[in-house]
């Protein structure tokens, strides 16, 4: 079953104490699209300008995405620029939105049959949009970021009142609910009818929250991380073309979807830009959850 | 088969954002051997002054722990005095050695049947000291910290070539090895011939480092943390309390062993000095392995 990712498509400028690039690949849509390719037929939706490099369209077509809902409007695709001086924290040095101010996220005909939605880090008015247009979807997930926790803490609870699943750093749930207990915190959102509180800590990986029951999961070891920038679009990613297979969110596929989600977030921060998760084995993928799962 | 415990032996002045106390139980051979005195026999060596409180002899001897080899010199008790601004660090506000300055540890000869020895953190030349006087122990671990690597880092190298068990947090690993990569830091100590080092997190658990395997460790969730102060030793101590009463160094052994540590230091951090450690059941603490085990 097919899973749509609605989100943002960059050209990132990123500095790293391992190195640089420059308008790379980027965008949470698109981190987020390749990561699920490996599962599940997976749609973009998203904006970019008149200038988006042919090699990004390849790219995504030879991971069989389908670009159906990736709309080319005439301006600058949206480019962001950021340094990392530590790697659990980027520092934005430029944000040029371009088309992407203008997005206005509309689910074409080819995604009525899909049956995932994930709600990648967006405005959360326009998550709200996209989830007007949803009908028959099984599985509805979405990102954020403290951005958004700051500026319109209402839209996001009606986002969150309407989601599956939500995957939120510590920080920021600490922030939503202002509460320093990440658990407590957690409890809060299921109340709100999230069935899973997917909370992401960085190098030390996440705690999956679910009524009744916790799941931790380590991050994946990375001999060198060179960029963590679509760690976290990777992941949710990742879960979400894993969840996308799968017929119900029991206990061993929330687990699973995890331990997937992991396994390409490390991919991902295994190489700058979106090099890390275009030219994956699933065999070494299935091995790495393996070892996940040995290691706990 | 009995454990013995050589460390210090204090009396803390701490503040945490949750409270106060004064001259409260503390010490990290207290910690250690009031968390591993629920899983076997266990002797603590270590020295008080003339004024240690009754108090504290009494609740040592309530958890059956031999005082063979603590000595009361004449003066005052090592006492220190620390403030919590965040959690994964102290900031000491005094260290007043008094007859811990003097201390020259000696097994006594009812530590001669015991098989396994917890060095807690004190100086590598006392630990060498009483490496010095050991015969046939079967498990032998130590704990350091990041005064000593900075001061005498040699010293506890010999140290680390002679146990099995290295417990170490994450920034003294680096500190020690000056390698970012915590596995292979990890690494280099199992070069010198350690067989498990077993790497602290904080409030993210614990990841275990073994000769071709790994071991991730969730922290225990804790509703409040009262007092970090001793997480680390009560670890140490549940660690190998429970080591004690097992024969072989095994995966699973050594999993669990991390597992009780891990429950015992949320115990103890969910109360002020020792209090969280004096009075608990054995049953209450193999469930809590048991829901650790089922959340991994």
């Amino acid at each position: 079953m097919s899973l749509v990712i609605v989100g943002s498509v960059a050209l990132d400028t990123i500095e790293t104490p391992q190195g640089r690039v420059d308008e790379a690949l980027g965008g949470s849509a698109v981190y987020g699209a390749l990561a699920a390719s490996y599962f599940a037929p997976t749609h973009i939706v998203g904006v970019v300008g008149a200038d988006y490099p042919a090699r990004g369209l390849e790219l995504l077509k030879a991971r069989q995405i389908n670009l159906d809902g990736l709309e080319t409007k005439p301006g600058k695709t949206f480019r962001w620029s950021g340094t990392y001086r530590q790697w659990n924290q980027a520092d934005t040095l430029s944000t040029d939105l371009n088309v992407f101010a203008e997005f206005s996220p509309a689910l074409p005909p080819s995604c009525k049959c899909c049956r995932s939605l994930l709600l990648a880090n967006i405005h959360p008015q326009l998550q709200l949009q996209v989830l007007a247009q949803i009908e028959s979807y099984q599985w509805v997930a979405c990102d954020t970021m403290n951005y958004w926790i700051s500026l319109c803490p209402e839209l996001l609870s009606e986002v969150f009142r309407k989601v599956d699943i939500v995957f939120i750093n510590e920080d920021e749930i600490r922030q939503y609910t202002g509460l320093e207990n990440i658990f407590a915190a957690a409890r809060q959102l299921l109340g709100m009818g999230v069935k899973a509180v997917v909370i992401k800590r960085g190098e030390y990986g996440s705690v999956t929250v679910l009524p009744g029951d916790l799941f931790f999961a380590p991050a994946y070891p990375v001999e060198q991380v060179m960029d963590p920038t679509g760690a976290g679009d990777s992941f949710a990613g990742g879960f979400m073309g894993y969840l996308a297979t799968q017929e119900g969110l029991t206990k061993n596929v929330i687990r699973n979807a995890v331990r997937f989600g992991t396994v390409l977030a490390a991919e991902n921060v295994s190489a700058f830009s979106v090099e890390g998760l275009v030219d994956l084995e699933f065999s070494a993928l299935q091995k790495r959850v393996h070892q996940l799962r040995n290691w706990a």
